[in-house]
């Protein structure tokens, strides 16, 4: 193990933190908040720390696989860990594990709180808090990919460490170049959203929160009722924001490139656009009922699908209280997730195409045993190697899944909450039903389960492995 | 395809359905019930059926793994149509649905029910319901395999397709004497608990159905509450051989052949046996205040663990007003089941050996990339198509759960219902939790969801695969 380069990138992702905690000062600036001490101190806290971790420059550059999976996940802990000072040191989350359950849900775009009423806390705070999404949507090790020199190698180890789906695809030769195309997309996406609900009226403070947690695909509001009280315009651009930001951004990148036809033709595309759309369908049918107006059901239908499909958990409704069809359907799509390579969560539309593949492709050779059949996607044959992590993939997930259930069982709450608690954390959505459904929060849970539920963010943002190497022995076996 | 065999292995199959039917039919004498024309009737016409389709020996007598699959998937769903006609002409289950329902329910060994009151059956048709249990807990094409004379690699194919778990093993070279000592076992085991329930003073009627209840690992009663009633040493016979029957088969092959060292060396057995311990003990704890003594607490734990694990459904106690830990446990049983080769249901406790091993091995690929590792079972390396086999049939049996649980919830029951409905009949349990718990029944459910829910049985017991070839287009393809 090269710990002297793990040291090294940790210690560049504290002065990153350091910088980026500086927009939040900024807003406690304006508005006056004592509590921006703590962000302060804080950042403060991080470019200390950071600076003294990055003096020593590691001799071998070179890192591997196994590094690369410690390193981003370690950095996730740190920048975690650090990140969660502000609210503890201001006093207003006071219990660390809350503080930490806050950060990571931030960071990892879950958008699951403990906060029984987030309109308490001051602008400078919730800033910080929905800034984290947007920073965790694209990475930050992505990001640290666009700025540091590194060998080549490496930085694809770092890249699919922290790049979710089942492979990373490099739009351009260079690695970096990809990084910086992404960024760039993400924050011209980004943008757009800020200014279109700008145009709806909405005011700087809350377009910008707004669309960092549309960005990441995160779910922290700024207000007790998320999204209810914003208008139909508002509430519709963020619905279609939230999916655009969970479509692959291949997609957009074969757009630039004046590809839009390839753009469209990307299978997992289609099936994402084709499940949501089945979805809204279904739902504005079973819950017309409760909305009275096909128009109203539909719009109230498609913020939820958007924003459950994309792992965003922004909400208009207690999609709690609709009926059990549409809660089923709801449920299903929180596994589902969104694309490959956009900033959504769960255990996205591309892994599912494979899954569904590789059971037809047994089928056929079950039937036909000598003949050889290859999964395709997008008209291309997707290597062995990927289908077979695809495949351990979903077991893991399974595995670890019934490990967390039965683990905050403890707790005494109902199945159906400790059901939704895992599947919303693990799959970074932020509400579930029951308890912690839309109107609901975290803070019932002990911090035991907070723990658990913690891991399973960080499982999740990260897709399983770059965490479970962190708790193998074989990782810090010496070699 | 090889038609011809697949229709005079049909041919059979109903000759055999017609001989078993004789039994209750016998029971319908000593009792001199009416129904017991129904009975008669339907024997008859599995008679005449049989013997004309076994009228025109096939030419070529070799199958293939497809044929083989085939075959039995069409065999099970003859047998369950047949066995379903006396239900429905007696006119105690006058919805035809609802009469194939519970007859797969008992071929399955599932043991879920859409009858508010079983007592209101007479005994002829409760033994009927009971003994299919016993038949389809070995399997009926095993059965087959002990009487007809066929090409060895194609007794294997046919074995294969019926029998439970990941990897079928033979105990001795031949197929059919490996058949014949699987059913010598099963007969012999089926008497002890006989003698020994009706040592307990259990009227013989009583402990026939049991018997044929707890050996197929099925669940059926004969009494509306179950178990409930019985006496604690009765209940305690029972409890025991629902573990006994949950074992590997291969386990008593060794014992008998003077290997018990080796018999409980398997790994499978091993986990079998400690995670049943540790659930007793973690509910014994959990549901002290409900029992308020240990000794209460510990013996109903025992009989409700061992009734889920091994997925046979009796129940003493209604589980489903225990505390959230204690119900999450028993649904964690519910999907891994028993052993593989063994007359219980469930995923099996081998394939989650399985699994879990295929991640830690996918751990240590990730730090050492370069590592050649092997899974290991009982010292002995699984073969790769074993282990490629059992993460397929994982993600097989997701999808396929997924997909259920959205289509049922057309009927908007709630979400546990559903969850717990899909878990009991796929994992072939019998009774799941809210409605369709320990005091409820199958009967809320519409035509449509009781259809899914007959598919999610025979493809839990004949463990997806053969029956989802059925549904292959590739399957029917003339080649």
């Amino acid at each position: 193990m090269n710990y002297s380069i793990i040291v090294y990138i940790i210690g560049w992702i504290l002065n990153i933190e350091a910088v980026l905690l500086l927009l939040p000062c900024i807003v406690a600036v304006i508005y006056r908040e004592p509590s921006g001490v703590s962000l302060a101190v804080t950042a403060a806290a991080c470019l200390v720390l950071g600076v003294l971790l990055v003096l020593r420059k590691p001799k071998r550059q070179i890192f591997y696989a196994a590094e690369g999976f410690v390193t981003v996940s370690l950095s996730w802990v740190v920048l975690s860990v650090m990140g969660a000072l502000p609210f503890f040191l201001s006093g207003y989350i006071p219990n660390p594990v809350d503080a930490l359950f806050e950060t990571v849900s931030g960071f990892t775009t879950t958008g699951a709180s403990i906060l029984t009423s987030v309109e308490a806390l001051p602008n400078c705070l919730l800033f910080w808090r929905s800034f984290t999404h947007w920073i965790g949507g694209m990475g930050v090790l992505v990001f640290l990919l666009c700025l540091l020199p590194m060998a080549g190698g490496s930085r694809m180890n770092l890249m699919k460490a922290e790049s979710p789906g089942p492979s990373v695809s490099r739009l351009v030769p260079k690695v970096q170049t990809t990084a910086k195309i992404l960024y760039e997309i993400y924050i011209v996406m980004t943008i757009i959203e800020i200014v279109l609900l700008l145009l709806g009226g909405m005011p700087l403070f809350d377009a910008l929160t707004s669309a960092f947690g549309t960005a990441g695909t995160g779910g922290f509001g700024i207000k007790n009722d998320s999204f209810a009280s914003y208008s139909p315009y508002l509430q519709n651009v963020v619905t279609v924001f939230m999916i655009l930001f969970g479509i692959n951004f291949n997609a957009y990148f074969f757009i630039i490139m004046g590809k839009a036809k390839q753009a469209f033709q990307m299978e997992e595309v289609r099936a994402y656009l084709l499940v949501i759309g089945a979805s809204i369908v279904a739902i504005t049918w079973n819950t017309l009922e409760i909305f009275q107006s096909v128009g109203l059901a539909f719009q109230q239908a498609a913020f939820q699908v958007g924003s459950i499909v994309t792992t965003t958990g922004f909400a208009t409704t207690d999609f709690d209280k609709w009926p059990q069809a549409s809660r089923t359907i709801l449920v299903m799509l929180m596994f589902m997730g969104a694309c490959a390579g956009s900033t959504g969560g769960g255990m996205k539309v591309s892994r599912f195409l494979i899954l569904i593949k590789t059971v037809k492709k047994e089928l056929v050779q079950l039937v036909h045993p000598n003949a050889v059949k290859k999964i395709k996607m997008d008209g291309k044959i997707v290597e062995h190697e990927v289908v077979r992590a695809t495949n351990v993939y979903c077991v893991a997930y399974v595995l670890i899944f019934a490990a967390s259930m039965l683990l905050i069982a403890v707790d005494e709450q109902t199945l159906v909450t400790n059901f939704t608690a895992v599947a919303a954390t693990f799959n970074n959505i932020g509400p579930g039903l029951d308890v912690v459904g839309p109107s609901g929060n975290f803070s019932i849970f002990s911090n035991f389960s907070k723990g658990i539920l913690i891991f399973d963010m960080l499982a999740g943002r990260l897709e399983i492995f770059p965490i479970l190497v962190l708790f193998s022995r074989e990782t810090w076996r010496k070699f």
